[in-house]
């Protein structure tokens, strides 16, 4: 029974992780913990709350405030303390992608912004959560990533749109490498995920998958991961008969 | 004769490449700017410039705030006015690295900074003297990385050392590919450069080489750099018999 922290819940990617976790049984998935930086959930999380028999929580974490992380770790650590558990799997998926055209006509604000929230936002949840995530039995850390971090690919197909995600992508997964190397000794997997190009309100309806499609595929590789196959890795969505989305490993 | 900028020139490499480039004929090098945050150069900068016949002039440029950078542009704009040409060649060489142990533990302050100043900062100057390079005759714009930004060296050797600098210099590798991309069609070089580990405030005296050793082979590198060959590369210096600097591309 594996307890579930899925940042960026409101919608999108993350809103469809959690309703999907929800439909596992309760001795498989157990606490889903669904946060948002929003006070309350978005309509859509709050319907899902609300048929979930109290499987799933709503926790208030903006990622770029200290103090509202360290508030989310607190109350989670605190629903959790009756189960005498830890927590056992964080999905690190709130993240922005704010409309830019070429780089060099990229505001500097909005790289910082970028940064800030997509890189030292989930460092600032992981490092509030660790201690609860260090007496969890599962020990994953699941940051979600894109293709669009990888600096290879980007040689390969250069293209010029969206380079402050694309910049903070790969930071992201060298954060992630760095704290796969940090808890290896301790048994974690952490890993970055690309859970494909998604009709979400940040990938836009011309993306090729559907969230659910996504989200499956990444829980997927979620369910399967081991420390030794996937600490430090960055990982890659498999669609069945799909030759973009093949399962493959993007190179960094 | 190509003009040069060399951000964060006060001390350690910065300042090397400075004391090399002046060592070069006029009709090879010509104007070298030589920025760093301070209102007034170092006592070290101070003397290159007093012996240089007016070849080095000093430039304040605080890569983190935005009207420094433009200020810095506007002043070397006008220094070359005369000339009738741009700025041939950028050394993005201003950058830090703030002391620090496991990622887990990185205040999230030093995070934010250490992107904000290796990856915002280099995007800003960049940005802000992009039109003047655009009107030199070489276009090269060369960003000072390190091969601790190299995600895949930190899988192969896992290391818990400098989380926030490897993050950091792995954003910048991606943002020297995003301008590579953009600036390719110009005719532009723009790459990465791992100087080595030197014996500078920043290195520390442990290191492998003198700032003048890492200097000169960065300078050759720049000097032999080629749109076809260089552009969105990330390149590692060349020392002669030694085994870790073999001036093979590091691997993203």
């Amino acid at each position: 029974m594996a307890s579930y922290l899925i940042t960026g819940s409101s919608r999108g990617l993350g809103l469809e992780l959690v309703k999907q976790l929800v439909t596992f049984k309760q001795n498989t998935i157990g606490a889903i913990f669904a946060s948002a930086r929003a006070s309350s959930p978005s309509s859509e999380l709050a319907q899902v709350i609300q048929a979930s028999n109290g499987r799933v929580q709503y926790v208030q974490l903006d990622v770029s405030d200290q103090s509202s992380v360290e508030a989310a770790a607190a109350t989670v650590t605190q629903k959790l303390s009756s189960t005498k558990s830890g927590l056992d799997v964080l999905v690190n998926n709130a993240g922005i992608q704010i409309p830019e055209g070429r780089i060099s006509s990229a505001k500097a604000s909005d790289l910082e912004f970028t940064l800030s929230t997509n890189v030292t936002g989930v460092h600032r949840v992981t490092a509030a959560f660790l201690p609860l995530l260090s007496r969890g039995q599962v020990k994953k850390i699941v940051n979600v990533s894109s293709t669009l971090g990888s600096i290879e690919l980007s040689v390969r197909s250069p293209a010029t749109f969206h380079p402050s995600y694309k910049i903070s992508k790969a930071a992201l997964n060298m954060l992630t490498v760095q704290y796969a190397a940090e808890l290896a000794p301790q048994g974690f997997t952490v890993f970055a995920v690309s859970p494909g190009w998604l009709q979400t309100d940040l990938g836009g309806s011309y993306a090729d998958l559907k969230p659910s499609d996504g989200a499956r595929a990444t829980l997927d590789i979620i369910f399967k991961s081991t420390p030794k196959k996937d600490n430090g890795s960055y990982r890659d969505i498999y669609i069945k008969g799909n030759s973009t989305y093949t399962g493959e490993n993007p190179p960094w």
